[in-house]
């Protein structure tokens, strides 16, 4: 791939296409327009602007049923086409071709030159966990069990059950907008004292997320205003304001706190074997480029799912496909409990982080309790033990052992 | 419906679920988060905070095969859950659950109160009839042949040609960006000039869509800047940036002229019946209450296809929904000739901009002419005659015979 070339891969169903000219036609359309057409001279002007079939594969096996015949087409673009931002890659690579029959983005692969606009994560994943001082364990994400209609106090106590179950990280849910009862600057200081108040029985050092919303041309001066007041953290619904949004923020260095990409939305786009853009490239490449520190996405464990290769695409993009940006943490999200441990950390590795609602504020003793419990899950699998075998060893484990019972265990 | 409560309309598939039950989790679970188990107490405290389910109708047919049974459910969402911005709502109401299954959101009645916070298009449809002094008739629009590779006197040429053939509207491609070779300012000077000089020969006033691109926090100064050189519209690939980045830009007293509002990336979200949001929402309410005075979107005549069904739904949301915000010109686009227009006519109506791209430069005569059989053929529908034997009956009709020749006719 040339330095300054970008590369766009996609899934292209069709019963009857010929799919070599139609990936001509994508490589023509979305850049000169006309090729065979021009005269010689106009060649010469235009070539440096012509798209380029990379590869065609098409899948056409025998007694295909309608609809089951498709091709993988790369194609690559010229960077001299368009301006270094996302929304002029995504437009120029899927802006009308997203609405030309039943096709999907499926692999991103921007240019050095596009990606060095792009200073991504500021922390990224080894950034955090420096600034958490934690080095050797997946992270331990968790989420309000409900925000809405509960006032500072009921927020701060919330915050607080959750702080001293040993979490790493805290974020509040993406539905929670400005709002009288927990205005953002006043919940930012009530949960940050609560972050305190923790530390200072657990010795554990935290990062609180608050959703930063309103207006796109305000995000910047509310994500300032919740930095001010003392927050370490930024939850961001990004696909709701565009990745540019995310990519300045990112790249804004008076905003010095880790971001996390929140994925509201993202089924608008992903699921579709046939249409949309996969996750991989929306929740992976993208939010990388764009510089979110963690991103969220639906993991295949629990209620709301994305399929496991489909959540390995996504952990493959974030953490080890070479780009310039950092790594991004990934954040597998929704009906996670403690027993879910020995598979995500099989699944994903140590870089990873365990995000839970229900399974920290459904445990039988509560939400501190829940979070002690999948503290111990991750001790119990980082030492190579049995989950069900070290949460019956007594002691203090009886978190880990009434969250076994409750929610059981799922070994990889 | 309250004056304070927002509804959103999904259709669900699903072969086994319990529909209402679902529905009710939808209403609690994004909302208040949990309902039954809380003491009467919250649930005072709460309650204005809930969720409502409206409606939940299934389709069940007798003996429906797997992927078939559905069920479209209607829920309330209180306004003082969210705050008056796009991406709070959509966040709300198809954050989370978008990546809940096979489900798509196809409806949305944002609430009055919601709805008072955005003022909508500045010209809108009566407007931008007004600002070019034609009511009668449907608008005819152009888009350049091709513009990557272009320099200024290229595109100033394939402006004035446009022009020149009585064309109301012509927009840039919405792959133009920021170049070298045609920047912003004097991409703006060079076409507003060859508008001036087909005016003078025309006798018509003409608009340019310049196509607002940059970084999120740039589009502002990027408009003032091409309004300063003169231009007199704007071209947005909204979903790009997000609907609260053109909400912000046509609520800007000081960006006067009317937005074209481009579907790039709009395949991403509407074609696929069990994901994502429906072209009527997408298209039509969102654009309308962020503010563009024109949509653009795939027509159902050509060869970017939108079923016909989905076109009208946009237009009835663009055009005839009961909404405080101006109605807005929906632009059904693409594969679109001159023997389309009886067709668009009767689909659309006379409110409708008839765009044409290949159908306007592809004519034996160039692209003057072509604009000219355009104009022809809408005069010939609104005169009720037929257009073969209108093109046919000499005169100055040559270029409208030609262009029926070349592309037939397809009537109602």
């Amino acid at each position: 791939m040339s330095a300054n070339k970008s590369q766009a891969t996609y899934r292209l169903f069709d019963d009857k296409a010929d799919f070599a000219k139609k990936a001509e036609g994508i490589a023509v359309g979305l850049t000169v327009g006309s090729w065979t057409e021009l005269p010689e001279v106009a060649k010469q002007k235009m070539e440096k602007h012509l798209g380029r079939v990379v590869s065609v594969e098409a899948h056409e096996p025998e007694g295909a049923a309608p609809g089951e015949r498709y091709a993988d087409i790369t194609v690559e673009y010229p960077d001299v086409n368009f301006s270094r931002d996302i929304p002029a890659l995504l437009v120029t690579v899927f802006g009308k071709l997203s609405m030309d029959g039943r096709i999907k983005l499926t692999g991103l692969k921007p240019s050095a030159e596009f990606l060095s606009a792009f200073p991504g994560p500021k922390l990224g994943l080894a950034g955090v966990r420096d600034y958490l001082g934690v080095q050797d364990r997946p992270l331990l994400m968790s989420i309000f069990k409900s925000v809405i209609g509960y006032d500072l106090n009921g927020l701060r106590e919330q915050f607080l059950q959750q702080a001293l179950g040993g979490v790493d990280l805290i974020k509040d849910d993406e539905i929670l907008f400005e709002n009288p009862l927990t205005p953002l600057e006043r919940r930012v200081e009530a949960c940050m004292s609560a972050a305190r108040e923790a530390e200072n029985i657990t010795g554990q050092k935290l990062i609180y997320f608050a959703n930063l919303t309103g207006p796109t041309s305000k995000l910047r001066e509310n994500a300032l205003r919740a930095i001010d007041a003392g927050v370490n953290g930024l939850l961001f619904n990004v696909l709701a304001y565009g990745f540019d949004a995310l990519a300045e923020l990112a790249a804004d260095p008076a905003i010095s706190v880790p971001i996390a990409a929140h994925p509201a939305m993202a089924g608008a786009y992903y699921p579709s074997p046939h249409h949309g853009i996969s996750a991989s490239v929306l929740l992976g490449t993208l939010i990388r480029i764009a510089g979110a520190d963690l991103s969220l996405f639906p993991s295949p464990y629990g209620s709301v799912v994305m399929p496991k290769a489909e959540n390995l695409a996504v952990q493959d993009a974030l953490v080890n496909a070479e780009l310039p940006q950092k790594a991004v943490l990934p954040v597998p999200s929704a009906g996670i409990h403690p027993g879910l441990v020995p598979l995500i950390v099989h699944d994903f590795g140590r870089d990873v982080v365990v995000n839970a609602g229900g399974g920290v504020h459904g445990h039988p003793l509560g939400a501190a309790a829940g979070g002690q419990a999948f503290r111990q899950a991750i001790d119990a699998v980082l030492a190579g033990e049995d989950l069900e075998a070290y949460a019956s060893a007594g002691g203090d484990r009886e978190p880990l052992k009434l969250a076994v019972e409750r929610w059981g265990v799922r070994r990889p």
